[in-house]
């Protein structure tokens, strides 16, 4: 087992990091840029060391900072965390260079599923599902036009390289593909440098439902059930559960066992995330795959019982998986909300700044994960999640119930945030019904949805 | 089910019942002393009453100014909570005068198990083990000191009425028994008002282990498994968990059959616990019941993923026990450190004040339970007992290091607390290597314990 772990990352993933390593008896060494100075994986860390300036490129996107600092630090692995680094191919390399263990999988695998197009062909390969589209990735928009048509409208315009909604469009019909396609391969090489799109037939309406994996070095793969991650807000999502309503146990049984599948067939290791679309027939397609932990990982590790970030830790070290598939049992409903330091009523304008009183709920199945506390300020230069507030009941009503409960006592003064939002989302008859896609937030609430 | 229940105590227990009352849709009143008028449960709850100065005698254990609260607040129930009201048979009788719901066992029961003596005989009757000792009532020195020599010394001399250490003495001989039996029955008498008296034999080192019991009014009884609550500190638990390690799958079955037993003896309703003293040989005796929730309750939740508290609610209100015990499984280790306003440098003297910062620790598989906020002012009138931090691992060896984890990152400010004490308990090899029992702190921490 590792000694020392340097985190590559920063607020609540941070914390949490080093907390699974105290746990576990591995030190462990925060890095910092210099607006994190008072930030709690700062101070919590065994060792903090300053890795430059608050703009993430001269810090946490900096690698040669952060590899100089892993040597300087004589930490053996990296735990990336997600965002920054966490999905960057060369980095990985680089680690495997130093000789450093990166905690998470292979460079070529964080490759093969970056690339989006990649991705779907691999998987079209493996016998996985994925929603009728392009084969080969498309640069122009005549070849584009041509393409679409043989799919069919309603067609999903997506930048190979994207992530998070970035060069994402939906193009209706002829008329408005042109404007779509443009639009959406100039943010892709605005934002990814990459001018390589594909098409998809947009799937309307779906649910957003996700399967966790796991994987050791020997073969061996489980999935931890599903999330269903349909609460979103252009592309981002606001509120995760397991296990997703919208699924039987047989296919809970059928996906699984795809996803366990789709990790097989790219020799997968470590945590990872098989993102389906579910259509209305209750038909899923292969999204993509994140190659590394995700936000809303906690769902799913009190719905299981387990620790997904030690068990990272474990497979990374080289320790064979502490489970297998069928020690593993969804027990109860779990709900995580995300609490971000936004404005709902002025379009999410993010509101850094400082927090001047905090009361975090308690209690039976109420988990808070956060790096906030008091007089804590929240710096401009990062996203704006503060916490995320996450319950466990004996099922999703009374998940629902503790959540409001939690909700309500909830206390985050001095910046705005979207705890009200939040409210009226569980508050919500259709959400209570388990009536969600992701559609949901425009729906519902379209007076949050101004452009 | 009820719409509205009155929770007649305060602190971090009428938060706990408040928080379950709100996810289960129910009503609360909070009733509160002049100096709570800032407590947490009296901000939580959906209306509150004054019912009195401080003193718990005009306040929180005045029966008359409750009872007219919960009829003028028309709450149908009453939830007593521990201490105070909870153990008391003539509220538990007003109550039912008065047609409100006890959410507790009937006045009968609460008399029957309250008189030591007399729980003592049921059990005896019942066929339940017992430490040797006197099987009537003693009221003088010279006919207790006859039975002291039949039962063989060392003995300990116990008050009838008393309970948390008050009015019990060991005697080692002859030469020492006048002095104790004299000075435990003038506490008896200055305590309870009550000179009834009894013996038993002494058991040394032993541990204390106890069963959680649930009955419905059905005749239906459960137990959750034992606690081992052997930290103790004069009589005063500090350290709880779950399960003890000194318990055998085989032995947890029997105590557990034997609990029931004792349950069924009484005609038992609502949760209760049987205490046991498990001596050196793993014999058990059955030591008292508690007819009441007990401080120590989340362990059991963690490790059995029942709610207790919504339990207790639903079959007060009449309903059938959820669970049946084969339902019933321990899974993981839990453990629970009572972090008081206190100062064990200076003889564990309370320390009440203002907390002029908190920050409680979070994430997976840590749960806090407290009433204080920032700028909260402890009051000096009742027990120093500020918060429960809880955690479960997935043995016993996790929930130990997540322990040391949480209480490393748990601040409070502005007060003393018993936090460092609880971590040096958490950091005790012997501790740690599970060799505990109920002289662990003298053994260990002789330098806290002068008298």
């Amino acid at each position: 087992m590792f000694e020392k772990i340097l985190i590559a990352n920063r607020g609540e993933i941070a914390v949490r990091i080093i907390r699974a390593c105290r746990e576990m008896g591995i030190k462990t060494v925060a890095v910092y840029s210099e607006a994190d100075r008072d930030s709690l994986h700062t101070l919590l860390a065994d060792e903090a060391i300053c890795i430059g300036p608050a703009p993430a490129g001269q810090s946490y996107l900096n690698m040669e900072r952060i590899l100089s600092a892993t040597v300087a630090m004589k930490a053996e692995a990296i735990h990336p965390g997600f965002g920054f680094l966490s999905e960057n191919a060369r980095f990985a390399e680089l680690c495997e260079k130093c000789n450093i263990a990166f905690i998470g999988p292979s460079a070529d695998i964080i490759n093969r599923m970056g690339n989006k197009s990649e991705a779907r062909k691999t998987m079209i390969e493996a016998g996985i599902p994925v929603v009728p589209g392009s084969k080969e990735p498309v640069y122009t928009v005549e070849e584009a036009l041509e393409m679409a048509k043989t799919i069919g409208f309603p067609v999903m315009i997506k930048a190979s390289s994207g992530g998070g909604g970035k060069g994402m469009r939906v193009s209706w019909g002829e008329d408005d593909f042109a404007m779509n396609f443009e639009s959406a391969q100039l943010e892709s090489i605005k934002g990814f440098s990459d001018n390589t799109m594909y098409l998809e037939r947009y799937v309307e309406k779906p649910r957003h439902v996700e399967f966790q994996i796991m994987a050791d070095k020997y073969g061996n793969v489980v999935h931890l059930g599903e999330r269903d991650c349909s609460i979103q807000r252009r592309h981002q999502k606001v509120l995760e559960e397991s296990p997703s309503v919208a699924i039987s146990d047989e296919l809970r049984r059928k996906m699984g066992e795809t996803a366990v599948r789709a990790a097989k067939a790219v020799g997968y290791e470590n945590a990872g995330t098989i993102e389906f679309l579910l259509d209305k027939n209750r038909n899923f397609y292969f999204m993509e795959m994140n190659t590394r932990i995700q936000v809303e990982h906690p769902v799913t590790e009190l719905v299981t019982g387990l620790d997904l970030i030690k068990e990272q830790i474990r497979v990374a070290s080289g320790e064979r998986l502490s489970v297998s598939q069928k020690d593993i049992h969804v027990s109860g409903h779990a709900i995580e909300c995300r609490i971000n330091a936004e404005n709902p009523e002025r379009n999410f304008m993010p509101c850094p700044g400082t927090i001047t009183n905090i009361h975090v709920p308690g209690g039976n199945g109420v988990r808070v994960d956060t790096h906030i506390y008091n007089d804590y300020k929240v710096p401009a230069n990062y996203d704006s999640m503060l916490m995320k507030l996450i319950v466990h009941g004996r099922d999703r009503a009374e998940a629902i119930a503790k959540m409001r409960s939690a909700l309500g006592e909830l206390i985050i003064e001095g910046i705005d945030t979207n705890l009200d939002f939040q409210y009226e989302i569980l508050n919500n008859e259709a959400y209570q019904n388990g009536e969600v896609d992701t559609d949901f937030i425009p729906t519902y609430f379209p007076q949050y949805c101004r452009e």
